[in-house]
């Protein structure tokens, strides 16, 4: 199965000049979103993993299906102001902007090993911040993985030393 | 499992006087997740299910956990400006303020056989245009199925006719 057929590209979202790619025709595929899933668990082989963090909103689809599957907890990294309890914060600079992401400060315990999703890995902005959250509270990043990599993005140079890893490149 | 245990209740979040459920322990738990999913699962039954729809952004957890069991498709409801497609859209009166809610049009065919889920049915506006937006498409809402029911918001009402579930109620 290509699953590259499932992503659907939308030109000038949400910005003119911005090559968008839409995933929602790969969820609404119960076929190919299980074997996206499985691809994403052999990039991470039989590595043991206590959490997974999925960042706000989309990397939340297939984060919660790999905590399931990996039977790890689920921890979603937030836009700001929608975590009740007492977070910590990141900015970051985004390919469209500037922003930062928040993380519960009790939902990570030093040591846990840890998986982090997003969908994309774009300029590598938001992942950094990410891996900085979770180490600020003494997770171990296992491996970041991602459903696509923007490669002339070279996001990956922003979290060199992590293992990366993404099933689509474009 | 008592799953309330897994809740936490958050008071004046995000406004004062709201009470606010905070969900991420229980998503935080891989044990508490699995069992709120099999009951979700044993809710709706055994009733044939194409795609399920979940409501931005915590109604994605367990949505795209239910689509997977289920292998139908997953569809999200999102904020505005977010899905990058041809959309369709809804407003609703909030608990707190007035929004609206978008869908891509082609994410639904005629005659599709839909759960609905989201994390909490509070006044149901939300729930209520969701249930709008697929039967405009030509869905036909099976369940409208909630981790928690706020039972003093009367939201139900709002959605009477549906088969409405949910697995904790406050």
């Amino acid at each position: 199965m290509d699953l590259s057929n499932y992503i659907r590209t939308i030109n000038d979202f949400p910005k003119p000049g911005i090559v968008f790619k839409d995933i929602t025709p790969l969820l609404n595929s119960p076929e190919a979103t299980s074997a996206c899933l499985e691809q994403l668990l052999e990039l991470l082989g039989d590595r043991k993993i206590d959490k997974v963090v999925g960042i706000e909103s989309r990397g939340f689809f297939f984060a919660t299906l790999l905590a399931h599957k990996l039977q790890a907890g689920f921890i979603p990294i937030r836009k700001p102001g929608k975590l009740p309890h007492k977070i910590i914060r990141r900015s970051y600079a985004l390919e469209y902007g500037d922003d930062h992401i928040e993380m519960h400060e009790d939902a990570i315990e030093k040591g846990d090993l840890i998986l982090l999703h997003d969908d994309v890995l774009a300029t590598g902005g938001t992942a950094k911040a990410a891996c900085e959250l979770i180490e600020h509270l003494g997770g171990v990043i296992v491996q970041c993985n991602f459903l696509m990599e923007l490669e002339f993005l070279n996001g990956r140079d922003k979290i060199a030393g992590y293992d990366v890893q993404s099933v689509l490149k474009f």
